[in-house]
């Protein structure tokens, strides 16, 4: 069985479910699993390395794959766009920024143009630009995010965006997730927590346990992890992540954090050097309590497609003719 | 035409759709007309007013109605719960504290006992305790609540909850989020934005207009009005509001503001009487962007459910055999 929707067509995929462009977690392994399983697999261009890129491109393979970019991060590293549009990647997919200025430069046949907003003012600027989707991200979403819930945020976008596809992200880590995105009117699912564990991730094993262990309810939205990276993030977006000791120490006293900024700096690379989970950040979201086995991103892509449908066919039996009817 | 689900059985309704407890908003005549519509009302103890709960008892006549209240302000006034429970209500639901006190005074018979929860630990402790239903509400909503985000928050509480039928609050206003609800294993909802603006709700006529011209992005959680309103909330729970003159001036100066408590306490309560919305809160959640007519409650019920059966009927037929099958 499959769930067909107007973002298969649109990617020629045959499930409606993306990869989310994890910045140094979804690499060419990650994204190819996931296009081979009939989803489509996003490499995560974050703040954008030539040499990572070539090489996680190489990693994907024959794999039909796309990649994504922090919008702002690429516009001071404009360059970078064109080492991946050699690749012809399936799509491209800008988030956090100005979008406008890239979008003559891949209007151009096989790569597709999709811009992720947090906002509806970011989705109308989507709207009359003309991109060939939209991604709704919802706040519960691990990584950089904005305000907006999910559940609200995509039929508002959709009504925005009539013709245009939307793709519900945030908060989706199996079928039920799936369903009820679909529900809403979204034609497909941007996930990143749900493949976070995934065997082929590039995220540290310790942050794939600290994610299966942990729940949204140990979820926080900060900037102190960006401080700690030396990221100057524009204003309107912050980082999800599990909260550990360094959250609970530094996040109700950036200045605190302002003082001290050389020495935790130098103690958070040392952290994420070594996989220490307690200071370094664990990128997930609200849909941490839907993770729960280290797998192959095939299996958890299969199981949430036919989850998926098992909801849909079990909730359109609650439908049911009334003595009226 | 109907949806049916365990919460119709449980509550004897014919849809499963809950006026959420709204305090000050959800009085009488609104809770009679979710209830003839085929839904469930519940009158909005909030803070307690014995007369006015009398008053809105009496103003629904003979519907069947339940109540909601906010537990930590009745558990200082306890005695306004013999005064509901003499009139049988057909649900108790309790928010925000320690429900276990109460639980064993309404464990007679025809009044359920249904708890709200904003993170999994309540959850766990609803369960426990036995109670008839649990709703799981999402910071979306408005007034107050918590910070998990109701798309990845209910699913997670139905894994807890099991058996025991789980009801989503939060940014729900339209037959699609209603839909996507029970894809996520909801057995029903809970609204309260999108009846703020009914013509039976008694919100303030401008602020149903401001409701109704606003968007879920000029909402925010702040505390600022439950100071200028001069209680002494627990931590934990803020409240979800329109953006307003109010919260642009305060709510990044929470420190101003108590220093000057008494004037613009003075400010808010004049603006409250008098409708002025630059001031006065707008209490409604992101759904906002749902909220477009002034209306019948009945009507904005049954649209919902003919939207929602819709979008069921529509999503199943994305479901598709494929070759392999």
């Amino acid at each position: 069985m499959s769930i067909h929707t107007p973002v298969c067509d649109l990617f020629g995929i045959e499930h409606p479910v993306l990869l989310a462009p994890m910045a140094g977690v979804s690499g060419g392994a990650l994204a190819a699993a996931v296009s081979r399983a009939g989803g489509l697999g996003l490499i995560g261009g974050g703040y954008g390395d030539a040499d990572w890129l070539e090489r996680e491109f190489d990693a994907a393979g024959d794999a039909r794959i796309g990649v994504g970019f922090i919008t702002w991060s690429l516009a001071r590293q404009p360059h970078l766009l064109d080492l991946v549009l050699d690749r012809t990647p399936a799509v491209l997919m800008l988030s956090f920024g100005n979008f406008k200025p890239f979008l003559p430069r891949i209007r151009d046949g096989q790569t597709k143009f999709v811009v992720q907003v947090q906002t509806l003012d970011q989705a109308r600027e989507a709207v009359d630009a003309g991109v060939d989707a939209i991604v709704a991200q919802g706040t519960e979403a691990g990584g950089h995010g904005g305000t907006r819930a999910t559940l609200p945020f995509v039929p508002a976008v959709v009504d925005i965006a009539k013709e245009i596809p939307v793709i519900a992200a945030g908060g989706i880590a199996d079928g039920r997730g799936l369903a009820a995105a679909l529900a809403l009117g979204a034609s497909g699912v941007l996930c990143g927590s749900g493949f976070f564990a995934s065997d082929e991730s590039l995220a540290n094993d310790n942050a794939k346990q600290a994610a299966i262990c942990g729940s949204g309810d140990d979820t926080e939205r900060s900037s102190i992890f960006d401080m700690a990276r030396g990221l100057d993030w524009p204003p309107g977006w912050n980082l999800r992540t599990m909260r550990n000791a360094f959250t609970r120490r530094w996040s109700a006293d950036l200045d605190g954090l302002i003082q001290n900024l050389a020495e935790e700096q130098a103690r958070f690379k040392a952290a994420s050097a070594a996989g220490d989970t307690d200071v370094a950040a664990v990128i997930v979201g609200e849909a941490a309590d839907l993770i729960q086995l280290r797998e192959p991103a095939q299996v958890s892509l299969h199981r949430m497609i036919s989850q998926a449908e098992d909801r849909l066919r079990c909730i359109v039996r609650l439908v049911e003719p009334t003595v009226k009817d």
